[in-house]
């Protein structure tokens, strides 16, 4: 049965507000907006990429509301299912964020409590949506916001896989929303639901006591939960302006490891979604024709590795864009320098 | 006995993240941003004015609460009890405001909830902070708060009228804050405690039932609950960018009225803050050396009208312009156009 | 039956390119890059109206049609039927807009030959968008484009006739596209197609040689072709930033004029496009639920006065906002002067 | 003989440093700079509407000189009399300009002293020059410079009256460079050698001590000077933001008075150098081929009510502008209220 | 016989449009406005290094044309040879410009067919233009417009030859004017008229078909057509942030190759403009007093690096700046690194 | 004894104008306006790493000395020694600063002579002062402005030093102020009243003639006048954009030499400042509480390289920031890349 989108995720919605590159946040007259949050920021990127995909949040219904609304659907992110919060004193959740440089490092300061996310239901979203999808993702971020986003979140993974979707999951593990231990016990529960788990190596270590170099550790996520497949990205962080990055996937069918080449002398524009960027790659190359987990590692590397010379959360791209930094990727003869 | 500064006000501070002049919210790349508050605006150009002020309220502890620390000690208001919320997630009140232009109003969005003042309370405050002013000024923003805030101003006002200080108090009405009602039954309350009153003829009618005139609402007031003075401003509003202001007062002591020419045609840049403008000119007006009702009236005036020139909530002048403002108000013979 | 969407326009789409405010063109260091379009203008306003409609175009495949493709999206127009020129050296057109100041009128430099929109053709949309709008809307600036955009405009307008559509049709005689002999000889010949005709006074008379008062006019125009309504806006341009605006319609069926008092000193932000959200105003009162010409000029009034408060040719606004610009025209009463 | 150039200007060139329109100077976080200075913003204007001109000045040979005069280059001034001042230090004089919003007044804090102008020496500039320009023109702000920059100016207008050259002369008094008798008393030395002068009202009465109405001060100048022609312009400032403007004009040939139709409700964008547009226009109106004091009014007229609209002190226009201008002045039909 | 300037080129002007640095074209609110095109860039880089040029070409006579002639102007650019469209409908041509950062290329989206230059023709100059230049210079890409273009660019390369100027000739193959093929057969049609010839290692290779190392190339070139000069420059993109940059000229009369050092490290700002601001070095160090190929080179790799450093199309230098990047690029000892 | 301040330091206060970034001098629209000088960059860095700190200085009073005054509010420096300049015509000193871009390096124009400061004078300051603080610092700039400043500086050390204060003196010799010979020899004669010696080896070499490699020059001067600390910056400038830093001390008493690993890959945002930064960080570590040479090379390398990421003259930081700097400059294990 043809599904309506191939992509769904579960996130909140923020405003990111940042000064003009360099300056500090104490100093700066006026404040770039911006829209972001994990989950819309790899439903976006897969957009740009060539899916079809779709946001479920609550927003509150004012002009700071209308606004996400608006930029979600400048990057043709389906709004079917971004709920309105019309309560007074409704808010957008809000993180500021000051950029780094050498040896000042990258600063968030997040103001996110109370939002209209954080009265999301089931009771907000219709019944069809649970079939309305390939694929559903989440992260460890909304399942750390707590209380009724995570209940909701998990009845959710629940329909959504019982409607024959894929589960991705990012653990996205962030110590200022909950403990080490809380984010254990509650991915574990979930872990058996899902399909596609991405988890970085310092949290398979630290959160879940993984041990064994990466290969080993990603194995056995994939064993132990029967996971489909296990991804992790690797970022060297040579500076706040340059980074390398790449990542390595297992599929546990194949038993296959999935890696490349890495993307070194990054010229860092903005780091911040280009994790999640990674994630909108990583579905795109397995849920298009004909694609599967090299595509996915290829992609997901190339979309990590340009959103982080993007301006904002979102991966703002083209399919045509991301090929061609793949092939370019992979030429070894002469390449033009200067698309005209 | 000398006191350390002339005025102390409690409030909250926020931060205003407004676009550049005539842009809508939904549409703008950035928002300027800025620091208010009702009482803070008060005080700032109180101290703008030629007063020593201090500001009592309660911050977080992270870059936006210093940003917002940096321009309190930039417009010279004393930060000595200026309590910094150490807590994670600790948050600065903000508010968004979107310029009007005829027929389209200015708006505004609070997200003041939650904020590092709601946690106020009196051990934030050294004793000696009672005996430090010679006048205490807040209004009914902050007791419309609710909660420990609005216990905490309770006990404050108490505090300071036990150390002799002047007790200054702007209703200040904010429907979205409290009901009529309960912002009716705390006023009365405090009423007897106060020495200045301000009060906009609107809520004295809506809010305190008060019928006549607008003298004779002033009037009542002042020998209801015993008042030193009562001032309130008028405005009327030709279109968003054009006014014209003035303010009648009348003092119980000479059973007298004050009042004079308004100003017209104000250029209205940003209306934004010139209602505490006016507090801050009529407090200087009575507590500067040689000060009476009608300087209280006449810097008022003058400083209400000109911050309405002014971007940001607070007013930015000097001694010297204010008393130039007024003189040419006063002035029927030629005057200058350009001052160099 | 029911119709997929409530209003399609045919026109091209283009990009404004307008120096901050008050600079001229020849030395601002920056242009803000905006994207209009009379057609555009129109369906953009309805959706923010609260129609559904859609945009039907052609426009490039590269980053400047991209640009033009995710502001119609940010507008939630649908994009369903806008066409993407594929061809080397596809362009889109453009114009360049310098604000006004008395007495100094505000200046349009077009640079929009040879665009993609020269380019459209029949074949370029599916048959059964002819079927998806209860609605269609055009103007003479797309049948002075000429030749092939003519043919396909001429062709559209007779399908969607057939398919039951209301045609709706804005003059707009622009000089820089073609003579006044041949619009009149062009619009004559579809005006027998035309249901709501848009004309105003000064083309009347100066193109197709109407005589008499506004009135008789409008009345000649809706009896010689039976013509549903017609309607004419009037707006009074005191300044560049200063201006009244009203308009008036006559309805055939009824055989009554419908008007009411003008939108008075209106504080022009951006006059471009102030016609055109007239005319979503005017289509939105028609056809919302229990619409009718009083609604249609209300709204248009409404909608055309408030679009001169927003940067940009599109009509930025909300439900509730034109709701409450309306009620507060028609208040006689005491008003807010700030929303919050 | 034919001459190189219609006009040549002594004068200093500053720089202007201004915020961003109705920022404070103690506010803004940029200030735009632009280049200006009376006598170059006269040729500069002239230039603009048609003649051909230059500037006599001296500039610092480094990077803040070299902006200056590629700002002048831009204006198609002739730079062949701008002499470089090679010494270490050198400077080029700045003010700094704050706009008004009623009742707040522009204001302007002046830094000029000491700058490279103030080493101007006659040894600066070939012989040729004085036979160069068809007119020379001055004004009393660089007499009032003193020094050997007044000395090089009276220099300066001796030999170009010797070479043929009509002098013009503004008076331009400005308090903060000289007394009024200081002025009075340089000024009549000087006037003997003048033909067209151009004192304000206020001026001739406070500085020269004239009596009875403008008609009479500007008669009484020409009959007690041998002047050719008399000017003065009228200003009425309704707000900062809001003039309305016009002049009149006194020729002893034909003892003919000249003016017309003020502008009215000009829409002040930036009122600096309009009086010196004003200047601009008087000549190119005089200068013209068949010009004469009719046309130096209208032309004197409508550059000066144009260069109140425009950004930076210098009448940025093209001759067809200025005749489009003049024309819409006098037209009592309709008129078209934007150019495309 | 003294030439009344040292260079005249042939070329479009054209205007940028570049978003703020890092931005995307999609995103950008604003964009920056410039003027280039590769001859202009050549003589207004000539002129800032010290030589006397003018710029033969052809824009509309409207805002935007003005705008252009006002940069040129700027520059010190003769406008003498410029002639004006009138025609209604004229355009400037233009491009998009997107900067890069790895693994983003930078990427061009042009808009220039059908520019006012597309009608430049020999009746547009005066016949002593011919003789007006020591050197007359164009490019390839000034033929690949094709058309009447074409045909007057050939016509000016023989009458420039005619009157004894030297012809200088830049390759600059564009893939998108032209096919190789053709490419190819026009150039080789000229090169027997050329004197100094420019064309890149790989265009060699690619477009003429020349074998061997570049020194080969070089020499090949001037041997088979009698050229006094051969250039090629070379750059080396670590990223689009970063190059090196240098190049490699052979001398026929001398048999001698020059070369020097490569500038390393540059910190590319702008990478546009900077073969040709090799190109206004190379002139200059030939056509200077006591010039020759040394310094051609010296003064072509200088302007060529320090080009990549400068925002815009054109080399803002001046003759005392480039001066000191040569010596600081020869220097081996301690060198300051901040010029006060 | 108590003493009321951690820190003073006599300096002019300048007004730093640059362009956004990477644009030059010559064609940027706006500049920046930013506020420094040596000395108060060192007092605003202190402040903002822990001490107390005021600055003794004089300022015009009109609005940009009014700027002045507010930003070093804003960054809790004490303004109470801050003198009035209230003569017409005063000035605040001014630089033009322009970034570097390899090859092209940062430049400075120097526009501060006959500033306020040089008006500065004994009576303008309190007795009281010379009490008022543990340490007193001024640099070689002060003392190069000649004239009643050095006069001024001269006896300041004097009875600062009287009064118990340590002596810190910053060489930052400055060739356009004064000659080598005439620093040293001033300098010289008050080194016997410092404890506490700035002076890079390159000065140390030309200046003082002093031989041998760094740790010879330091131990020289120290025994020479019987100084407590002396310091040396180093830097080693790979682009203007990249930058290593560190220092090396000697402390007479102890004999010992402090130094540490160099700060390495430091992106330079704005290297104006860095040195005094490093001062502030340098006396913090030898003022705070057990603080000692090691701690102030530790606090002055990291302060130092922080600065370098800092837009402005001014450290702008927290206590808590520069604590993680050096907490993570010695960390060897695996460290965060984003503060979140």
């Amino acid at each position: 049965m043809e599904k309506k989108l191939d992509l769904l995720a579960l996130g909140e919605v923020l405003m990111r507000l940042s000064p003009v590159q360099n300056e500090r946040l104490t100093q700066c007259a006026t404040l770039e907006k911006q829209i972001g949050g994990a989950e819309l920021n790899v439903v976006a990127g897969a957009v740009n990429l060539g899916l079809s995909a779709g946001i479920i949040s609550k927003i509150p219904q004012h002009m700071i509301g209308d606004y996400a609304e608006q930029e979600i659907c400048r990057n043709k992110v389906s709004t079917e299912y971004l709920a309105k919060d019309r309560e007074s004193g409704a808010r957008l959740g809000l993180y500021y964020y000051e950029y780094g440089a050498n040896p000042r490092k990258p600063q968030v300061v997040y103001d996110r409590k109370n939002s209209s996310m954080y009265r999301i239901c089931e009771q907000d979203f219709p019944e069809e949506m649970y079939s309305a999808a390939r694929c559903f993702h989440t992260s460890g971020i909304t399942l750390g916001l707590g209380g009724k986003v995570r209940e909701t979140a998990l009845e959710m993974i629940k329909k959504f896989k019982k409607n024959g979707a894929l589960i991705s999951f990012d653990v996205n593990f962030r110590g200022n929303l909950w403990s080490g231990v809380e984010a254990r016990e509650c991915i574990t529960r979930i872990l058996p639901l899902v399909d596609i788990f991405f988890c970085s190596e310092s949290t398979a270590r630290l959160t879940f006591g993984k041990e064994g170099n990466i290969k080993e550790i990603l194995k056995s996520f994939a064993d132990e939960y029967d996971l489909q497949v296990v991804a992790a990205t690797r970022r060297t962080v040579h500076s706040p302006k340059l980074h390398t990055f790449d990542s390595i996937a297992y599929e546990r069918k194949s038993s296959c490891y999935y890696e490349e080449n890495p993307y070194e002398n990054i010229d860092v524009v903005d780091r911040i979604g280009s994790g999640d960027a990674y994630i909108s790659g990583f579905l795109y190359g397995l849920l298009k024709e004909n694609g599967g987990c090299q595509e996915a590692v290829e992609y997901g590397n190339a979309a990590g590795a340009l959103k982080n010379t993007v301006c904002g959360d979102i991966l703002l791209t083209t399919p045509g864009e991301i090929e061609e930094i793949i092939r370019s990727h992979h030429s070894t003869g002469i390449d033009f320098e200067l698309k005209r």
